[in-house]
C-alpha cells in the first residue's frame, strides 16, 4: 500500500470504486467474526461474544477518526516507529472534495482513511476469541481502546506507511517502508498482532471453567460458524484484494490467491481432521477457510496462485494441528486465535521467505527463486517484533486493567452464563416452537403439493398455544 | 443527487460501477432488515415478519418499475408535487445502451433506476416493524403497493429530484430542488416517512395481546438482530456514500461519516442503558447503530467527522430514551420504528440546521457556523411536511384497507402465532437436535485434539434416533 | 462475455473495479446456497448439506486454478468443444500485471479468471441439494471434481467462451459462438447444467427414507432460507451484471431485470401457493426469488424490464407448480434443483426465444418481434444439448463412484443424522437456552424502560445453572 505519491497522480473513479467498496467488505468481516466467534461459544454466551466485536467496531472506529488514523499514516515522529497523533485530528486538513482534494496515490485520501479504519477495527476485534466467556465487558472496551492507541496505531504505521518524501528516501514505517518486509494486507500487522495479543491477554485471565473437560465448551450453533466463514472470505477480497488500492492486475493477482489458498487450506485441515479423527468437520471447513486466508494475506502478491495453493494447503494442515496446542500447554485461547490468527500468520510471512516470485507484483525474490535467506530474514524480523511487541505491550495493558477495574468475571457469573450477568440478556428464546417432538407445524415442502386445501387443522395450532401461553 | 445533467456530461466507468454495487448493497438491506426484525418478534412469529419485508421487495420492485420510476423523478407534474407516472411506464425511452443511451450524471440512467429502485423497497419495509405479529399478509401487500403509490413515489419527487432545466432553474421537488432541504440520502424521504407510516398503523391496528407485559414479548434470537443490523450497516454504506452517484471524495466524505456516527451512537445507546438499566444489551448496541445510521442518513455530507461523533452519540442517546414512549404514551410501535427511526431521522434532519459546515459537500451553513437560523427553519419545514404528509396519507390507506379487507388478524390467531394461521409454518424444527441436555454430539472443539480415534460411540447417535423417529 | 478482443482496448479501472467485486459477490453466494438449502434440511443433516457448498468451493477452486480455466477459456482443440487443459496450466502465462499484462476485454485476463472461478463452484454446489441427507462426503468431493472436469469446463467453454481470432471468426464455444445461442449468464452451462445432474443422482441414490410421508422432511430453520435466498439474490446482481463485464449500459439493463424478475416471480410462487393451499409460505418466497432469479440469468440482456416482470411471474408459478411432480414421478429431487433450477433454467432460456428485444443489449429477435422460429429453435438446441450431455454424464460419474466407492450412506446412518455420522457433529447445541417455557431471561425490549434497576433476580440466573451444570 503506497498512498503517498501525492502530486504524481490524478484521482481515478475506478480505482476509487474499488477501495470504496473494499472498504465496506472489511467493515462486514467484523460481523462475520462475530458469527465465526459466536457460533462456537455456549449458548449462554453468545451474545458477550459478538458484543466484543460490536464494541470494538465502536470503540476503534471513533478512536480512528479522532486520532488513530494520525498515529498511523501521520507525519512520521521518529524513526518510523509512529505517525503525529496530532497532526490530523478529527480528520482536519483531509476533508476538501475540491480541487484541492488531497490524494492518496489515485484515490481520495478520506476512501483511504476509511479503508484503513475497518483494519484497525477487525485486528481488535480477532482477539477477542481467546477470551471468550469470562471477560467483563466494560474491561474489553477499555482494552480495546487502549490496544488500539498503544499498539494497533504504532504498528499499523511500521508495516502500512510506506511514505517517501520529494526525493524517494523512505520517511513511513521502519518495517515495510525502511526494512523492505513484505506484508501485502496485515500477516504481521493484523493477524500476528492479534494472535499475540490475544496469547497475552489468555495467560493473564486464566482459563475457563471446565476447560479441557468434555463436553464443556462445544460450539451451539455451527451454521453460525459456517456464516461467519462465509461472510469473512468475502469481505477478505475487499481486504487482500483491496490493499492493490486501485482496480488493477495487482487487485486481481491478489483476488485469485485469495480463493486459491484458502480453498487448498480446507482440503489441508480435513485431510488431517480425516487421518487423525476418522472425520471431516463442518467446524474444520470453517477454520481450515480462515486460516488459509490468514496465511495468504501477507503473501496475496508475492506468490504465483500455484504457490498459493501449497502454502494453503499447509497452512490448512499446520493450523489443523496447531488448535490442539493449548490443551498440551495448557493456556486456553478459547476460539483459537493463537493456533488460527499467530501460526497461519507466521506460516504466510515466512513462506513468502520461501517461495515469493520475482516475477509477482511484489517483486520478492525468495529462497527456491535464487533469492538465498535474505528475505527469509527480513521477514522474519517482521515477524518476530511484531510478535514480541504486541505480546509484551498487550500483557502491560492487560494487568493494569486487571489490577485496577478487574478483567474477569465471578466465576459463579461464568457457570450462569455471561450473557445474562453482563447483558442481563439471554441469546434465545423459542418458546417452544420447533422443540417439542409432538409439535407439528402444518406447512412443510410437502405440502406444496399433497395438500390441495386449507391445512388449518386445530388439533395442531391447540399445541403451540398450550406450548406458549 | 442531482441525476440530470444530460449532455453535460459523458458516461464515467468508475462512478457506474460503484452505483452497481451500491444498489446490490442497497438491496441486501431489505433481507438484512428481516433479520433485524425478525429477531426481535417471538419465534411464532419471525415468519411473518419476514414476509413483510420480502413482500415488500416483491410489490415495490414490480411497481417502481411500472411506473414507480416516472411519478418520483418522471417530468413534474405541477409545483414539484410529483412526476409523471405515465412518462417512462415500464422504463421505456431509457433502455438504449448504446450511442444514445441516457446518462444520470455520469451513470447510466438505468443504473440511476436501479439505485433508486431499492430505496423505495426499503422505505416500505421499514415500517412493518411497528405492526408486528398482528398483520394479515395480503392486506400488508396491498398497504405497500398504496402507500408506495401514494406516499413514497411522491415524497422521492419532492426530496431526490434535484432536475433542472437548460437554464438552471429548478423543475424537480419542491423541498430538495425548490427549498434547498439538505437531505443527501434520505432522513426524510425514507426514515421520517417509514417512522411517521409506522406510528399511523400503529395507532390503526392497536396493540398486540399482551403489549407491555412481561416477559410478552421479548426478542426471540438476538444474534439474528445482530445479524440484520451488520447487514444493514454494511448495506448503508451503499445507501449513503452511493447518494453521490459517483466514485469520489463526496462518496468518500459520505463513507467516513457512515462509519463514524453509529460508532458512536453504539456508545450513546450503551452508556445510557448502563445508567438506566445496570447493563449495556446487544439489543441495545444493535439498536443504537442503526440509530447513527438513521440520523447520518441525510446528514452525511454537511457534518465533518467530529460533528458526525457528536450527533451520533445525541442520536444513539436519544433514541435509547425515545424507544421506551410507546408505553407511556401507550402505542404499540413494536419493534421501534418511531423510537429509531422517526426520532433519529429528525435529529439528523434537524441537527444539519444547527452544524453544518459551509466547507462540507453539502456546503450548508449551520447556526453553529453563523448560518443563523435560516438553514434549521428549512430542515423543520422539510421534516415536517414529510412527517405530516406521510402521517395523515397513511392513516387514511391503513383505515380503508382496515374498513374494506380488514388489517388485522383475530386475537386467537395471534396468540396461537401468526406464521401457523397467516403462513401455515413454523420457523424451527429441531426434532430434538440440540436440545436435551443428555444428548451429547460427537464432535466438538476440545475433540480436535483429544480424540485421535473414530470417536462414533453408538450410545449417543441412539439418543439421536431416539428423540427424532 | 466477450473476453478476447486483445488489443483492443486497454485497461479500464472502473470495469475491473465492477467485476472484481462481481467475482466476490458470486463466491458469496455458495454460503448463500449453503443456508437456502441447509435450512430446508432437517436439524440433524444441515452440516452435511452446508458441507457440500463448501467442499465444492475448496474442490473446484483448486482444479479451477490448475486446469479448469485452461479447458474452459484455452484455445479451442476441437469444434468447440473443449479448451486445451494444459495451455494455462496453474494459470501460467497470464500472471503478468506489468505493461505485458494480458486483458480479456478491458480488463485483466485474470480478473476475468477469478470471476468464472466463482461461476464453476456454484455450478457444482447447486447439485448438492438434490441429494440431500444421504450422500457420502468423501464420495461428494470426488462427483463434485469429476462433474467440474467432464462436465463444467468443457460446457463452460462450449456457451461463455465466445472467443473470435483476428479475422472475426469464431474460435470459442460451439453454442455461444458457433451457434449463436443467447445465454447472458448461465441458464443453460450453469442452471439446466445443474438440475440435469442432480435428477441424474437423485436417481442413482434413491429416495429418503421417509420421503413423501408427512411429517418427514420439513424445513428445520425456514429463517435461514430466506437469509439463504437474500444473500443469493444479492450475489446474483454480480452474476448477472457482472456479466457484462464492464460498468456500463448493459450491466445496468442486466440489474434492473434482476431486480424485477425475482419481484414478479415471488408474486407469481405466492399466488400459486395461495389458489392451491390457502396460504402464502416464506418457503414459497424465498423459492420464487430463486426461481426468477435462474429465469433471467439466461435474459437479462435480451428483454425489456416488462418482459422480464412476465417471465418472473410465469416461472415463478411455473415452479412452484413444478416441485410437486417429484411426488408424482416418485423421484427425490430432495430441496428441488430439478424443479426450480433445471425447469427455471428452461424457462428463461427458451423464453429468449419468443420475447427477445431486437433493441435489447443481446440484440436477439424473438418470435413476438417478428424473429419467426430461428431464435427459439437455436435456444431449445442449447438447453437440450447442455441437459442431455450433464445428464448423461453425471449419471455415468455418479454410477461409476456408487460402484467403487459407494454413494449414499447406511440408512441406519440416515435415520439417526448424516451429521453425526459423516462429520461427528451435531449443528446445535443449547444447553437449555431458550428452551424450556419456565426460563426467564432477563432483559427485554421491555426493559427498556419498565426496569430502571438492575435487574439481576437470583431466580432466574438460577434457573439457567440447573439447566446447564
Amino acid at each position: 500500500m503506497d498512498p503517498y505519491e501525492e502530486g504524481l497522480d490524478s484521482m481515478n473513479t475506478g480505482d476509487t470504486a474499488w477501495v470504496l467498496v473494499s472498504a465496506a467488505l472489511v467493515l462486514l468481516m467484523t460481523p462475520g467474526l462475530a458469527f465465526f466467534y459466536g457460533g462456537m461459544t455456549r449458548a449462554k454466551a453468545v451474545l458477550n461474544m459478538m458484543m466484543m466485536s460490536f464494541g470494538a467496531i465502536a470503540v476503534v472506529g471513533v478512536l480512528w477518526v479522532l486520532y488513530g488514523y494520525s498515529m498511523s499514516f501521520g507525519t512520521d515522529v521518529f524513526a518510523g516507529l509512529v505517525g503525529s497523533p496530532g497532526e490530523k485530528f478529527g480528520l482536519a486538513g483531509i476533508l476538501s472534495t475540491g480541487d484541492d482534494m488531497p490524494l492518496a496515490g489515485t484515490i481520495p485520501e478520506i476512501v483511504f482513511v476509511g479503508f484503513q479504519a475497518v483494519f484497525a477495527i477487525i485486528t481488535v476485534a480477532l482477539i477477542s476469541g481467546a477470551i471468550a466467556d469470562r471477560t467483563k465487558f466494560s474491561s474489553w472496551l477499555v482494552f480495546a481502546g487502549l490496544f488500539a492507541t498503544i499498539v494497533y496505531f504504532p504498528v499499523a504505521h511500521w508495516v502500512f506507511d510506506l511514505n517517501k518524501d520529494a526525493s524517494g528516501n523512505g520517511t513511513g514505517g521502519w518495517l515495510g517502508q525502511g526494512l523492505g518486509v513484505i506484508d501485502f494486507a496485515g500477516g504481521t500487522a493484523v493477524h500476528i498482532n492479534a494472535g499475540a495479543a490475544g496469547l497475552a491477554l489468555a495467560l493473564l485471565l486464566g482459563k475457563r471453567k471446565g476447560f479441557g473437560k468434555d463436553p464443556g465448551h462445544r460450539p451451539h450453533n455451527l451454521p453460525f460458524v459456517m456464516l461467519g466463514a462465509g461472510l469473512l472470505w468475502f469481505g477478505w477480497f475487499g481486504f487482500n484484494a483491496g490493499s492493490a488500492l486501485g482496480a488493477n492486475g495487482i487487485a486481481g493477482y491478489a483476488w485469485i490467491n485469495t480463493l486459491a489458498a484458502p480453498c487448498a487450506a480446507v482440503l489441508g485441515w480435513l485431510i488431517i481432521e480425516r487421518i487423525r479423527d476418522g472425520h471431516a468437520t463442518s467446524l474444520g471447513a470453517a477454520s481450515g477457510a480462515v486460516a488459509g486466508l490468514v496465511a495468504i494475506t501477507p503473501a496475496c502478491t508475492a506468490l504465483t496462485p500455484v504457490w498459493s495453493l501449497v502454502l494453503g494447503l499447509l497452512a490448512g494442515a499446520l493450523c489443523a494441528l496447531a488448535v490442539g496446542l493449548k490443551y498440551r500447554l495448557n493456556y486456553d485461547d478459547s476460539l483459537d486465535v493463537v493456533g488460527v490468527h499467530l501460526v497461519g500468520g507466521i506460516a504466510g510471512t515466512l513462506f513468502i521467505g520461501l517461495a515469493a516470485d520475482p516475477g509477482s507484483p511484489a517483486a520478492g525474490q525468495g529462497l527456491f527463486y535464487g533469492g538465498g535467506l535474505e528475505l527469509l530474514g527480513k521477514q522474519t524480523i517482521g515477524a518476530g517484533s511484531v510478535l514480541i511487541y504486541s505480546f509484551v505491550l498487550s500483557f502491560v495493558i492487560g494487568w493494569a486493567i486487571k489490577r485496577t477495574m478487574g478483567f474477569r468475571i465471578p466465576v459463579q457469573d461464568e457457570i450462569e452464563g455471561i450473557d445474562v450477568s453482563e447483558h442481563a440478556e439471554s441469546a434465545y428464546e423459542y418458546g417452544g416452537v420447533g422443540v417439542a417432538g409432538s409439535f407439528q407445524p402444518l406447512h412443510d415442502q410437502i405440502q406444496h403439493s399433497f395438500n390441495k386445501k386449507d391445512p388449518h387443522r386445530p388439533g395442531d395450532a391447540g399445541s403451540t398455544a398450550r406450548i406458549q401461553s
